[in-house]
């Protein structure tokens, strides 16, 4: 808004300052205004922000220029304004109290809970299905590729005697990695093209989401369709990617999906309409993460514990009894929907897309734990090494491979790098197992390489399923892999995984992960066997188990849930100790040498993220110096012009509203007045819309304007209705709408206090007041997710930059 | 205190008053005081009760006469007023934000840090040793009952052939009795005469502890004693109890008393200092409580579960990692000292107190989960059968078994008809099984009751240890059991365990209510075999299973820990999807019969916990109306005499501070300033005690009188120290200690807003602030927990009484 534009506006609006039967007449200069468009949302005004009397912090980088180098931030990380934050408090204003004495009031609150049952009851529904396309989709790529592409041409090279090689396994090789790169080509083509949310894992975009930052798009439909179809793609591509990961984020898009009742904003049969705030749709967001868990792994249990230890960070009873609920009805529907695809009626053996087999008679001894720690210290030490490699090429990716094209490139490149690995091992690595020893699943692939009656191991890891290399590993009997074939597959799975992860495909590091604990966990069993031949029992499946733990937990450093999927996904509860063990020791070990992976990606894009516990050694950090004392505060009675002159000039998503506003005889800031309430900008919005304001002062009128229903669905990106120049000076009554009672700190409270505020209530906004109740400042979430801990305690600041990628 | 020893201090405070160099000296009355000792803790003096400006609010009953009576209270249900609440929030003081300044602050952070990890290691341990204890007792006791008292009988009436019965049987018959009557005496004396807070289950004190509620007790050194011993004799004395509530009670004050590092106010060798507040207390607890479950049932996932479920109201992420490595130590250490003490070393195979045994090569097919909801079905009504006819049970025990002596006689009574009512049934149901169908564990009595080569599957239900019972329900082949026999024992067993819980011994539900269910599921296991004979695969231990989640779940209502700690317990996941659905549906069908068992002994024990959510329907009600405005506070700087008539003459625990008080015009209430802070009574004892005032002032002293530690372990219930008079005048500054910053609301607050601060901080003050931040009332937790909603989501407000018991 230019400050010709604004001018007529500041003089009616001194004009009505003056007609208020006031006693405060003096002239005011808040009116002219440049706005960055890339502000936080409190700061404000020019005038405003330029005030010389505010201290000066480092809440912004202070060469933004210098940003692009990025060399000289990476030691102080920043935090990205462009991150919003959501909304979970809320508004209790005269029409949400009213709303009370309806008749029905009563009916409607249990129509609402059952409501909340039937929207878990779809979420638990529609997650399953998402996760049955994807696995039919994958098995159908995977048929497709052995029946068809395979065999055709070993039929055509196969001569009738042992297949010599030569021309006929490149031709092989050839096709296979034709095939497997269009597959990727497609999974990268819809994440750069149409939803670059979708790339990756999405469990942190989840975990951000419900820890209460807005990350655009990340929870809607687009999102979700190229989540499912580019991850099916993805895997069927031979990427060394996961599917669980994206199940987990398609079921947080399906929660938020149909918890609004609608698939588009052009698409809306209005049901729900009731769930449309960011409270409920945190709630239905929670849901679906544990059905997609539930749906990923079989694993009810660990879903909902996924989704309290990693997500949800406001929690009851109620909400994990609907979680649980979602996660149950997923389990059964994926169950139930695959045994009947895959023919095996009635039994619901399907647990889940990752199903690692029963351990059946087996057992650990004692003297066995402290060899289960030592792979859980092994697992913490390479999930470090994941973790830093992986971080470090991100890195590099966000430097060097930004573009659109790039991006496509690399997914290729690693789609062919990871189909040449396999067949460069298959060559090199002569693994052939008598046929009965273990499964056989890479039938064509065996004539190739090796004689009749027997298969290849190594095909066997490399080509099969993922989740059937880890079943395969956890259980082929002693003998069918060699260590050789072990230790090779492990590195090379390992460096392939470190590169895969943070591709533009959709894809998880669970299962990747765990084959290569997997892998090398056989082999310690291996080593253990070979060093105590004489213990009866000894069973390298076992050790395979727990490396894959290890491997996994010293990647993302999730303990107790992961002890329920990987318990849930095995169907046994005999290793449940020693997995926890295992999961601990990967934890301790890991978190001394690196962060987790989810955090790392976090910390990345820098997402302001509140962390579980308040900042240690921030004891004598005050209000006063976490807030912002550059605030933009409104009259209860208040002119429309100046309510268009506020939205116009600011981006604020909310006003403090304060009895008067005097001009300060210390400060260039305004002098604002005891503290009355909030209102939100899409408050604001609505009621410009409905035109709910009056040139002549009625008392009866005003509060009768609005209903809670116009306040639905006003989005605060929303285009401002046209306000004709003869309504600017009527006046707008905020005392009905905006929020009575906000939640409020004297200068004085200590930030760990502040801390456990927004923490442990989901605030947004916190309004700093002094002894008398005046409003001297406001904290958002973004404020307080600036202080933070080192790993020795000591506390540090980030800056808020505006660089965006 | 009496009015006469009241007087002289009142003259000194005028004299004090007016020295201040403030310009109030009017009268003051703030004097005399007859104080009802079981007065709500932050009602005060009798001026100040007496006013007339006070809204009279039904907070407490009308006529204590009449509560005796109890019936016309019925219908409003009271809640109590002798029980105060934990205090979760940090006195965030001058002398804590100093202790940052001191060097080695970081170190002492980390150090807090690995003692909390040390803490929950021992923890662990001394839970699974209290369970070993408990173990070996019971099966000692087993052992001493079948082979010498039985055996020995039985051997003395043998005359070679089949005995004939008559004399000997009943010979047997009261001996039996006899035993188990001695045991149940040994149990009921330890509790009724030593720690009747350990009678029941002790789940409901557990959870009343996290919730915030100070039960006298409730985690000290002799209740775990009592409980630990108690539990033992009750269920070695054949009573229908289970010794896993009490494992969880008992680990929660295992809990307790390590965290404390002290075992009793003598024996104190100083361990873990840091630890002794409210606020760590209740993490360790929840953290014994944890591995009391995990030593219970095997079942360390379950125990976190249950922890978060039932209890820790405050929860954040690195508590549950405490929680889940303390289960874990106690279910390994638990595991594998009783495998060592019964021999079976090596093979960790123990794993619960509670081991139900593992389901093998059983499936459940589609068809199935109809007859399962049906089985959840049948459980919540007998669940909520077994609820209200329980606590109608309970409600006459208060009436007329209030006597000790009564309340001894009905336990050995309890104890008499339970061994009579196995004999009876032994004695007229016939069921003789041929051996080796079942397994036989109670030899002596076979051979009583059966021909050779047979044993008495009734005796196998009655006179085993109930957890073996169970699994034989479980695990038995078709045939072991007569449908006959499952119906009279589920119906007697039924009835017993109804009668039995609430008696005064320590015993707990689940083992009962799982034997009651698995006995009718397995009835109903037969019964659709009767009905579909040509099913294949058809097995009644699984309706068993389904029948013991169903009674539970409708007893006690749990759903997702109680999930797990099933699974847990019978090492199997196949049954994951099943039992789900059998809870909640158990869960939905009970909830709308009656309340939990656990919340109607809460309810009954009239204790203020705080649901989840905030009640509906409570919009309207504002703090103005929820607070008390019969408040006592102090200035900043406060005369000694005028401390010690407050503490005397009240027994507040906590003191708002303000700016000064006023005489109010409009009221006899005074009228307060502007909210400064709080101060704690332990507080204003510990600076008494340490005589940390001057009779000049001197602004440097004051600050560096105390240290943190001269507030530690100062008991609320501690005797004043005495003041001379010559102290009396002296000034003391209450600025450096108190809390400067409390929570606060302004007057139009409503009571859902107040409920989430209040759960969601774990807070135990609010202060309510006018317009202009003066203090105009406090509201307490047990303030806000008098508003409850009936099923009708109606508002209904409960009595305050205090009545005792």
């Amino acid at each position: 808004m230019s400050e010709a534009s604004n001018q007529p506006r500041s003089t009616f609006y001194n004009n009505a300052r003056t007609s208020i039967g006031s006693n405060l007449s003096r002239q005011r200069t808040l009116s002219s205004s440049s706005i960055d468009p890339y502000e936080d949302p409190v700061l404000g005004l020019e005038r405003v922000s330029q005030s010389q009397t505010i201290r000066r912090r480092p809440r912004r980088s202070e060469n933004p220029e210098a940003a692009d180098g990025r060399s000289e931030l990476e030691e102080d990380h920043a935090l990205s304004s462009k991150f919003e934050s959501l909304n979970y408090e809320i508004c209790e204003n005269q029409l949400y109290r009213d709303a009370e004495f309806k008749s029905g009031h009563q009916l409607n609150l249990k129509r609402i809970q059952l409501n909340r049952w039937i929207a878990c009851f779809l979420i638990g529904i529609f997650t399953a299905l998402a996760g049955v396309v994807i696995d039919i989709l994958v098995s159908t790529s995977a048929n497709f590729k052995f029946n068809y592409v395979l065999q055709t041409l070993v039929d055509k090279c196969d001569d009738g005697e042992a297949i010599a090689g030569g021309g006929c396994m490149w031709l092989v090789q050839l096709a296979w990695m034709a095939y497997n790169c269009s597959m990727v080509f497609i999974a990268a083509c819809l994440v750069i093209f149409w939803a670059p949310i979708a790339a990756g894992s999405g469990i942190p975009q989840i975990k951000c989401f419900l820890n209460g930052i807005h990350i655009p798009e990340v929870v809607h439909l687009k999102t979700l369709v190229v989540k499912v179809f580019g991850v099916s793609a993805a895997v069927a591509g031979g990427l060394c990617a996961g599917k669980e990961g994206p199940m987990i984020h398609s079921g947080g898009a399906i929660g938020a999906g149909i918890s609004q009742g609608k698939l588009h904003k052009k698409l809306d049969p209005g049901f729900f309409r009731e769930f449309r705030n960011d409270r409920e749709k945190r709630d239905f967001v929670s849901a679906g993460a544990a059905a997609g868990v539930a749906a990923a792994f079989g694993a009810p249990i660990g879903g909902v514990l996924f989704a309290i230890e990693e997500g949800a960070s406001f929690w009851n009873q109620a909400l994990t009894w609907r979680m649980f609920f979602s996660a149950m009805i997923a389990s059964f529907t994926l169950n139930a929907t695959l045994t009947y695809y895959f023919k095996q009626d009635g039994l619901l053996s399907w647990n889940g897309l990752a199903n690692f087999g029963v351990f059946e008679d087996k057992k650990y001894t004692i003297w066995e734990i402290p060899l289960f720690l030592l792979i859980g210290v092994i697992g913490g030490c390479t999930g470090a090494l994941f973790n830093s490699l992986n971080y470090r090429i991100s890195e590099f990716r966000k430097k060097f491979v930004s573009n659109k094209w790039q991006r496509l490139m690399e997914a290729l490149l690693v789609a062919a790098v990871s189909a040449f690995t396999g067949f460069v091992t298959l060559f090199v690595v002569d693994d052939c197992v008598p046929l009965g020893l273990g499964e056989n699943r890479t039938e064509g692939l065996n004539r190739l390489y090796c004689k009749k009656g027997e298969y290849s191991a190594v095909a066997n890891l490399f080509f099969a399923n993922p989740e059937e290399s880890v079943k395969s590993l956890l259980h082929s009997p002693i003998g069918s892999f060699k260590p050789t074939t072990l230790l090779i597959f492990a590195i090379e799975y390992f460096v392939l995984s470190v590169w895969t992860f943070g591709l533009a495909v959709p894809s998880g590091v669970f299962i990747p992960a765990l084959l290569t604990g997997a892998a090398w966990g056989r082999l310690f069993g291996l080593g253990v066997e070979w060093l105590f031949p004489n213990v009866a029992g000894m069973d390298p499946g076992k050790y395979a188990l727990m490396g894959a733990a290890a491997q996994l937990g010293g990647v993302v450093r999730m303990t107790i849930s992961l002890t329920a999927i990987l318990l849930e996904a095995t169907k046994d509860m005999t290793f449940g100790l020693p997995i926890m063990l295992v999961l601990m020791m990967a934890k301790w070990v890991g978190d001394f040498l690196s962060d987790g992976l989810y955090d790392l990606c976090i910390e990345l894009s820098e997402v302001p993220l509140l962390g579980w516990n308040a900042p240690k050694m921030a004891r004598n950090i005050t209000a006063g110096t976490v807030m912002r004392s550059d605030i933009l505060a409104m009259e209860k009675r208040v002119r429309v012009g100046r309510v268009m002159e506020y939205l116009t000039a600011t981006s604020h998503h909310a006003f403090p509203v304060v009895d008067r506003i005097d001009e300060s005889d210390i400060s260039r800031l305004p002098d604002y007045g005891r503290l009355e309430g909030y209102i939100l900008r899409t408050q604001l919005v609505a009621l410009l819309k409905k035109r709910a304001y009056r040139h002549e002062w009625e008392e009866d009128l005003v509060g009768k304007m609005m209903s809670e229903q116009d306040f639905i669905e006003i989005d605060s990106d929303e285009v401002l209705p046209e306000v004709g120049d003869e309504d600017e000076n009527a006046w707008m009554d905020l005392s009905p709408y905006m929020h009575p009672h906000p939640h409020r700190v004297p200068l004085n409270a200590s930030l760990p206090f502040i801390y456990r505020l927004f923490r442990g209530l989901g605030l947004r906004y916190l309004m700093v007041v002094n002894e008398d109740n005046r409003l001297r400042g406001i904290i958002t979430r973004k404020d307080v997710a600036r202080f933070r801990n080192t790993k020795g305690f000591a506390l540090r600041e980030l800056y808020i930059t505006d660089h965006q990628y």
